[in-house]
Formats: C-alpha cells, sequence, structure tokens
C-alpha cells in the first residue's frame, strides 16, 4: 500500500489552525480520502502525561532547554504511536502544529538556536518530516485578540506570554519558510475564512487529487 | 570565588554507588569541605514530574528515543536549579549517575547510538561536564542478585529488564571508559565495601586535596 501524505499546519496563536483544518478534513472524507486529524499530544497517554508538565502554570522555573526536550519527547511518542500507523495505512494525516513550532518557539523566540533545537527534533523524528506545511501568517496583536474574545478557550502557559516573544515567534516562522521554500507555504491568515481557506486548498490540490 | 568540582557516579544496578556516595560525603564533609550529594531529579520538582513519566511501570508502549529525549529534559532542570548552582558556589557536587548514564543505557544496550544520544544531551548539559567520573564496574549477575537480596529497595522499570540488556549496558560503559580515559575511572565494585572505597579515594585524592 501507498505511504499517505503527511501535511501539517502551523502559526502563531488565534491563527484559526482548528477551522481550517477541521472543514479540510470534512472536505476531503467526503471526496472518499482516509483522513486523520490530530495534534500533538493527540492523546497518546505518555504524551500527554509529557504535555501536562509543559503547559502546567506552575512549573514556572522551567530552563528553555527543558521544554524543548521535553516538545521533542512528546512528539516523539505521538509519531510513533499515531502518525507514523495512520501514514502506513495510507491515510492523509492534517497534524496541528509539528517540528517548526519548536524551531519558532524555542529555537528563535526564545533563543536556543534554530540549529540546536533542529539536532534534538532531527533525533525525535528520524526521518519522518511533512511532506507539506501550511503557514498560517497574522499579526499577533490580531492573533491575540482573537483568543482574547474566545471566551471557551482555556488559556495556557504559552498564551499569557509578552507580545514581543509572539512578534519572535513570527519572525522565526518567517526564516523558516526562507529556510524551506519546497516544503513550507505561507497562507495570509488575517484574511476573511472563505479567503484563508481557498489560499489552502489552491496549495494543497496538487497533493490532494489522487493519479 | 573558585568553581567547585563535579564528580559523577556510574555502573548497572546494585553496584554501590549509593554506599559509597554517603561515606564519601561524610568524610569529605568532616575535612571542611562544603559537599553537596544529589541524583537525578534531585528533587527539582520538574525534573521528579518528568521521572515520573519515566519510571511509571504502566507505560509499557514508551519508545526508546522518547525515554532518552526524557532522560536528557530531568537532566538539564536538575542541572540548572541543583548542580549548577551549587558548583558557583564552590560545593563538591557528588552526584549518582549523569550523561554517562543514558549513553550506556539508551545509546549502547537500547542501540540508539552513543553519538546520536550524546547528541541530545549535549543540548542538554551545555558544557556542563564532570570533572571526573568514578565507574563501579561488576558483573550483571552479581549486581542483580544484590538487588533482589534487598528488600527495602522499590523495584522499578529497568530493574526488571532481563540480565542481556544489563550485559549490554555494562558493555557501554566499558566502551565509554576508552572513550573518555581522562574523565572516566573504573572501579572494580565485586571486591568488598573497604577495598572498593579506598580505590575511589585514591583515584579521587588529587581532586580533593586543596591546594
Amino acid at each position: 500500500m501507498e505511504r499517505g501524505i503527511f501535511i501539517t499546519f502551523e502559526g502563531g496563536e488565534g491563527a484559526g489552525k482548528t477551522t481550517v483544518i477541521e472543514r479540510l478534513a470534512r472536505e476531503l472524507t467526503a471526496a472518499g480520502h482516509q483522513v486523520m486529524v490530530t495534534r500533538e499530544p493527540g492523546g497518546v497517554e505518555i504524551a500527554e502525561q509529557i504535555r501536562g508538565v509543559i503547559l502546567d502554570l506552575n512549573n514556572t522555573t522551567m530552563d528553555g532547554r527543558t521544554e524543548a526536550l521535553l516538545y521533542a519527547a512528546a512528539r516523539r511518542q505521538h509519531l510513533v504511536e499515531k502518525v507514523i500507523p495512520a501514514l502506513e495505512s495510507g491515510a492523509i494525516v492534517l497534524c496541528d502544529r509539528f517540528v517548526d513550532s519548536s524551531l519558532a518557539y524555542q529555537g528563535y523566540a526564545r533563543g536556543l538556536g534554530m540549529d540546536e533545537v533542529y539536532a534534538i527534533n532531527r533525533f525525535a523524528i528520524h526521518d519522518v518530516m511533512p511532506d507539506r506545511t501550511i503557514y498560517l501568517d497574522l499579526s499577533p496583536e490580531v492573533g491575540l485578540s482573537r483568543i482574547q474574545s474566545n471566551k471557551d478557550r482555556e488559556k495556557n502557559r504559552l498564551d499569557v506570554e509578552k507580545l514581543s516573544f509572539h512578534e519572535r515567534v513570527r519572525e522565526g516562522y518567517l526564516k523558516l519558510l526562507e529556510q524551506y521554500p519546497d516544503r513550507i507555504v505561507k497562507v495570509n491568515a488575517e484574511e476573511d475564512r472563505e479567503s484563508v481557506y481557498l489560499q489552502i486548498t489552491e496549495q494543497l490540490k496538487r497533493y490532494l487529487i489522487k493519479s
């Protein structure tokens, strides 16, 4: 059986990844594709336990390198237990955040160095890279105001970072875009929902139509 | 103020590290040294949480790379919150297990590769290497029979591994000894307690007598 297609979605807080992924999954499924939607830690018990440590608001003394290693550990377990089996069964995997999040957040925004953070993530992913990555680009002001107006969304440790941190995250993503022009596609996420969705389906068209 | 001295103790299960470290700490303290005894996770809250995930007997699906990344994460946090501050205050730090445990257990015995595991640990330790490492060498048969006769000791997930695993751990340590002859010292831990202790104080003499 043919290996599936691995598509990841990236972007700052409030970029609208969830909405886009849900709609894309619905339409792909209706068109007869086998689709798996996931996000780290993805209901994988060990990865959930690790995520619990990372996002605990009480863990204020967490070192940046510890955090980056924990993300890589949770990523590994989610990949092994959930993503790889789905790809092997031929599914289209739509994953909310993956390795680029660590490079932008820890590598660039926290200043650990993108190359160094890539080194530990290479150990974690062990050659399983996305076929395509959609980067939903928007200014942190717009993203954070969207989050604040959404009362259902539970705040986590990253949401409460300063605005300057989220600006560095965006700069990090833009650097990744330069570095991996064949894999990462930028979409303007400040436009209205319909327009954002059309930009994405346009980009993924060539991957999503079976030959 | 002068930086302290960082000494780590390594070896398979039942090698007698705890006994040796306790006695050494007592005698160094009596001689007027500032001493800190520690072991990962060392009472550091975040590192304890990570350790809980690693050693949970229910986590049977844990991937080897996940485990190695978690050890590196716990190591980082323990180093930052406990070891580095002690070294900066001029203390002799006696640490039960450190980076070599990951290289022997995950890198060699689990077959992840010593170089690959060293890469993620370089990220974690960020240039803080031990000044001296005491490796307590003994056959796994002797080590495991010592553990089994000690009813006070709570069994963890590593104790219940097969004998062949512990044999590979020993081979891994012996490879490290070849690789870092200036840092690691081998001590025969099958001898009686007094003799083992004398071998160690002989090796550490030059570090422990202040000029």
